[in-house]
């Protein structure tokens, strides 16, 4: 007779379908369909490394690093202690009345790693308001400068800024067709951007000049003199892992600066080590900006902390005598909130003292080459990405049947992210799309899995779908 | 000779004039004047029970309890351990893809604690996402009951509502010569409900009337046909802690339900114990809103959350076959964060086990009464409160000099703030106005302290301005 194993302890102190049930009743989740009763929704137990466990202690690679923000690992007792020690010593100040050391050091270190003359911080609760911040800045610089008729923000197709109703009013995606309101009279949208889309036989240096000409012809049409920012990721993650062409974030910054268009770069997701380095603006495209916006990896996830990072030449043009008049009227609660600022500084120097920035720019050529050996699965329409990015398009050739068609084009990515659970990968499904973004401290060993997986999970798709 | 002490050790690790000057160059903090170089920013450096120390180890009481958010008290081994074992065990998992043993649980148990059917939870990251994740339900809410013209909001002057575009435009306080933008074609304003304000002669009920009726009125000039939410904090609580006349809110509830206008109840600060109670809409005021929106005391400050928890009624009202069509496109990467819910549940855990809801009924009246005996000072024009909530208000005599009266109007409250530094207790300064709310845990003999020291500290500022 074999001995009967004790069933698996489950990783929860409830009953993992308890969890589940009450999850369905009273949580509602981002981006939820109203009545629908979730009630199989993985319960996630607990995270170690690279890995997420659900809640009876399967273990799974996850793809997408929490939701882009997982930069050291999960399970750090390094950062748990710099947590709780700063949750002992000083849980919360006002940041209306006091300064402390947490974010002061936090704002100084953002300093030294962004570009230019970036060293004022306004730290938020994520990206968000991070975004929020930074565009209701660039209302009031242009208020303060005597010129409130300058006021539009140009954003891009696709693009993806956050859930406030304005960081919402600014997103390109899933614009149409959107119970959600928004302020459409504040916004002008440019046309997409990805390489993907355009014309058989075009050069990528010509859809560039097309996509530099997108911006520069919003600008005629508007007038420079209407005009407050330029609101861009410089890779469009959300909306699909969007590398630009070459010298496209260069050139429109220098439209914008030629047209006096703050251009504020949203590195919510790039910030912090995910293309190599702690800004992509500079380092990776050659744009110094007039805004940075941050979250997610600033923390690693550990704790809710946003930031937007502004050019002292702009605090400069706008500083005046009356104090009343030069009042930034914004601010959270939780603004610089010593436990979050303490885990951010405790999040950076893991990295510099394990050298995750180097160690990313060392891996990413394997990671990218991997991925992008996935395109030669039929179904594959496109792969792209850059450092521990990637996305995997799927494409359904057209002499399939039409509900076949509509399957690959709305539901690929879902059918793929099940074929990686079931072999232990976790991927970020958007429609046709699957996303990634693993920790930083993923190893190339684990690269291979990760991409051994994908690579057998297209594969079955692919079987059941052409 | 007398031995020379050694300096006092400094409780932070850098310098407290290098953190102050570190945060003057890089930390741009909430409501800051651009370009103001504030270089003397007191430093905070810990906090325990109902005390914060200045880096140099100067010890004050927390008169704001923070920032109205601190409920059971600095230095908690509880907290800063469920908080480390949560950040070890899972530091965060995306709230689009997994449920949580910590999400789901304080999710039921903010359930149980509302009124009514309240049952339905949106985490978000502090109290603005939380009112701007509100208001854009209640838009999303009657988008899919088929009347996108009832969009209208209406709130009320003085109110505060938090900093996020949306959150700010429907903020009463500071809306003249404001260098900010707001939506005003969103909203409408209620006048002033303070009864401080009333005519001469004029009784609370008779006001009382009258501010139902600027409801009234107002329903009926825009039309219930083009309203979609009244939003109020049960208690006006920056607006200078503004106690409603009796019975206002019930019957300001029973208009807005005889109109179909959303009630949503802006309980950031009045919930989680501030009254004596969970929250205060049913418990003090005999209201059943619509939505409650709540932050700060959530988790004691300890790190960020917020939440709108919905009435179950309105999501059955737009729930649809077509997932597509019923998707609140609306949520934060932060959205039910594990390491803030369990926070959260552990600060609700800690109040319920030393009955602190039951401490601050118990203690509120000697805090009150000792509040109500501030205003035999000449220069107090009105003290008001609840729960442990306060405010002194200054007033000149209108025989004082024309600068003297300006003095008062303007810097009653800083003067007081620094009367009382001086003796050991930070409040909040609010142009002619001081308003505090100390931690829960606060004992009787420890209110005592307190307005001992308000008390001398209003007759020394009396004694120097009149």
């Amino acid at each position: 007779m074999t001995a009967t194993l004790p069933p698996p302890r489950a990783l929860t102190r409830h009953d993992p379908g308890t969890i589940a049930a009450w999850d369905a009743d009273h949580v509602i989740h981002p981006w939820e369909s109203m009545g629908e009763e979730v009630t199989d929704r993985v319960v996630a137990a607990k995270a170690e490394g690279i890995h997420l466990y659900n809640a009876e202690g399967r273990r799974f690679i996850d793809g997408p690093g929490g939701m882009w923000c997982m930069q050291i690992g999960y399970g750090r007792r390094e950062m748990a202690d710099a947590i709780a020690e700063q949750a002992m010593k000083l849980a919360y100040h006002s940041p209306w009345a006091f300064a402390s050391e947490p974010s002061a050091l936090l704002a100084r270190k953002l300093a030294q790693m962004t570009p230019g003359d970036l060293n004022s911080v306004f730290f938020t609760t994520g990206g968000s308001s991070a975004v929020d911040t930074a565009l209701r800045f660039a209302q009031f610089y242009n208020n303060l400068r005597g010129r409130p008729e300058k006021k539009l923000f140009l954003a891009r197709e696709r693009g993806y800024h956050g859930s406030t109703y304005l960081a919402a009013s600014v997103t390109g995606k899933d614009r149409w067709k959107n119970p959600m309101d928004v302020e459409r009279r504040l916004v002008r949208f440019l046309p997409d951007i990805n390489p993907y889309h355009r014309a058989p036989g075009q050069s990528e240096a010509d859809w560039c000049d097309e996509k530099v000409e997108d911006l520069a012809r919003a600008i005629r049409v508007e007038g420079a003199d209407t005009i407050a920012a330029f609101i861009a990721e410089p890779i469009l993650a959300s909306g699909g892992v969007i590398v630009p062409p070459e010298g496209y974030l260069r050139r429109c910054a220098e439209l914008c600066r030629a047209h006096d268009i703050l251009f504020i770069a949203d590195e919510v997701v790039t910030g912090f080590g995910r293309l190599g380095h702690w800004f992509a603006s500079e380092a990776v495209f050659g744009v110094v900006p007039d805004i940075i916006t941050c979250a997610k990896g600033l923390t690693s996830g550990y704790v809710p902390l946003g930031a937007a990072i502004i050019s002292d030449r702009l605090i400069a043009e706008i500083s005046g005598e009356d104090r009343a008049e030069v009042l930034f009227k914004n601010g959270y609660t939780y603004s610089g909130h010593p436990v979050c600022c303490a885990a951010a500084l405790t999040s950076i120097e893991i990295i510099e003292r394990e050298g995750l920035l180097e160690h990313v720019r060392r891996v990413a050529p394997h990671f990218q080459a991997r991925l992008r050996d996935l395109a030669r699965h039929e179904i594959v329409g496109d792969v792209r990405g850059m450092g521990l990015l990637g996305c995997v398009e799927g494409t359904a050739r057209p002499d399939l049947p039409e509900e076949r068609r509509f399957a690959i084009d709305q539901h690929f990515g879902e059918l793929v992210d099940a074929a990686c659970e079931a072999r232990g990968l976790i991927v970020r499904p958007l429609l046709n799309m699957c996303v990634f973004s693993p920790p930083l401290i993923i190893s190339e060993g684990e690269i291979d899995e990760m991409f051994d997986i994908l690579d057998a999970a297209i594969g079955e798709v692919q079987g059941e779908m052409l």
